[in-house]
């Protein structure tokens, strides 16, 4: 950490009502921070960069960014069962052509404040980083436990066991619309509510940190939905060597789809992406206690033996659609 | 992780004959990667970015970035004493419109050769990453091992404390000149030999980690030599509330400063930056003991309890300098 870098984390990172978690020893500050892990626990990590015009288009607000960078993060953690302990950050800000100090400083505290916000809800600390110059962009890697043992692994579907989504899809994909001011045509009709919320899904995505806990005993595999629904499924299908069926119109539609003509709005649902609901497949006999505690959890679909995903309209005639992934919007 | 993206990790990250680490429950290419660390030990984090332009000249090589690129967080695990484990890696290269397929596949080639060649150096194992497009730049998060209590902190710098140095400084900060054909009469007499360690030097620091174990009990405070040595070991004085005196000539000298007078040649080596050595403090009374097993170890001063950094000559007058600090070239 160069010294100047140093002097930025310490004045924005070390914020004194931030979490205090009992097992850090050495938070922000030296070469290394120190954490004491739990006996016996597993450790799960992941690593994530976000990209100003990449990932976020570039009129993101830095309280957003800072949400979805964290959010994004402890989604995996979320699609693993695990439950969150530490992150560091890597922060690249543009140089002193681009901004000025006083925009950098109010940056820095919106940012820093929406960051140590979400990291309080799910009872995760901040303990280290690194800041430079370029363009604009987020690394966090998250830390998490998993008991021994523990893990949704995208590789363990089984033939008969049920897909299920833990919410509606297509929201933030119409909430990118929305920013980019694309396909403005479309979303005249959407009522001011429903355009807010579609923007809100699109920049603050809730981990599903408590869902996933809750998955680790009986769901047998999961993932996040990042990419799209289709292109995120195909991932458990390859991995567990099994392929599914997918009723499309059991996928639970977000209310921004509402404008969109069916065709469409499945197309933004199944291959929209930025969801972060999670996905995961169960056995059938577990089912109906998961829909008992979760209600708002849905079941789109079955794996099959058979290779290759098919989608099936209502009266069982295949159903074909146009686009297939995410790409961002880049 | 996007598909794509996935993919590109899947096909280059994934290479047969790299570690494996028994402490390895579940690698590259699910939400999360899982391990098992061993019970009662602690753990020690560090994340680094390194930007093209930034940190290193856009015409650096694939086989440097990479290595650069771990050496450095490597070198935060030595300057803590940490023994290396785990790391994860976030690529942002350039898109299609500046790399084509080609220069991509060559350049990851590159790249993930060398990574993978100083991670066997140093048994440490990748572990999950995450690539994307923008502006070339690397960012590593390491993990290593530490005995519970072990850590050397920045703040144990005790009165009397001899500072030592774990190698000559300064060729970092001349290779720099040199790749950029910065002041080049100066270099004209150096030779080739040199020239080409330097240059070494700058994009191959060797990182301490076996020097960092063997401190770990003796040593009351270190950290690495990013920044130059005056900005560095500044921290160590600020975080442990002492003073220190340095003796200017006792500094060791890289053999690429010879071509320098003296004075350009102590600021080079006291504000180079690059260096990646270590800079410690110990006991006066382990000084003789651990320079026995360390012969190129050099004291180079003293604690003071007098607040600020002296700098003396052997006349023993005071030796003022006009560099203070490394803020790499950007």
């Amino acid at each position: 950490m160069a010294g100047s870098e140093f002097q930025l984390i310490q004045s924005y990172f070390s914020e004194p009502d931030q979490v205090e978690r009992s097992d850090l020893i050495l938070g922000i500050g030296d070469d290394c921070a120190i954490v004491s892990p739990k006996d016996q626990s597993h450790l799960a990590f992941s690593i994530d960069t976000l990209n100003s015009g990449i990932h976020f288009p570039h009129n993101t607000s830095a309280d957003a960014i800072a949400y979805k960078s964290l959010a994004v993060n402890l989604s995996d953690l979320a699609a693993m069962g695990a439950e969150p302990a530490w992150f560091t950050l890597s922060l690249t800000l543009p140089g002193d052509d681009e901004w000025d100090d006083a925009f950098r400083e109010q940056w820095l505290n919106l940012f820093s404040q929406s960051l140590f916000a979400l990291a309080a809800q799910h009872n995760i600390q901040l303990i280290g980083g690194d800041t430079t110059h370029g363009s604009l962009s987020v690394t966090i890697q998250v830390c998490g436990y998993l008991e021994q043992g523990e893990g949704l692994k995208r590789s363990g579907a089984q033939v008969g066991d049920i897909i299920v989504v833990t919410g509606a899809l297509g929201a933030a994909a119409v909430g990118l619309d929305i920013v980019l001011e694309r396909n403005s045509v479309q979303y005249s009709e959407l009522s001011d509510n429903d355009k807010q919320q579609a923007v809100q899904a699109l920049n603050y995505p809730q981990p599903r940190i408590k869902e996933g806990l809750s998955l680790q005993a009986v769901a047998h595999s999961a993932l996040d939905l990042s990419d799209g629904l289709l292109s995120d499924l195909g991932h458990i299908l390859k991995a567990s060597h099994v392929g599914a069926q997918l009723q499309v119109e059991q996928v639970p539609l977000a209310s921004a789809l509402s404008c969109l003509d069916k065709q469409q709005a499945w197309e933004k649902a199944l291959a929209g992406g930025d969801d972060y609901e999670l996905c995961f497949t169960l056995a059938k006999k577990d089912w109906s206690r998961i829909k008992l505690e979760f209600p708002h959890f849905v079941a789109i679909g079955q794996i099959t033996a058979e290779k290759g995903l098919r989608l099936v309209a209502a009266n069982g005639r295949e159903y074909k659609i146009n686009a297939k992934g995410y790409d961002h919007f880049g």
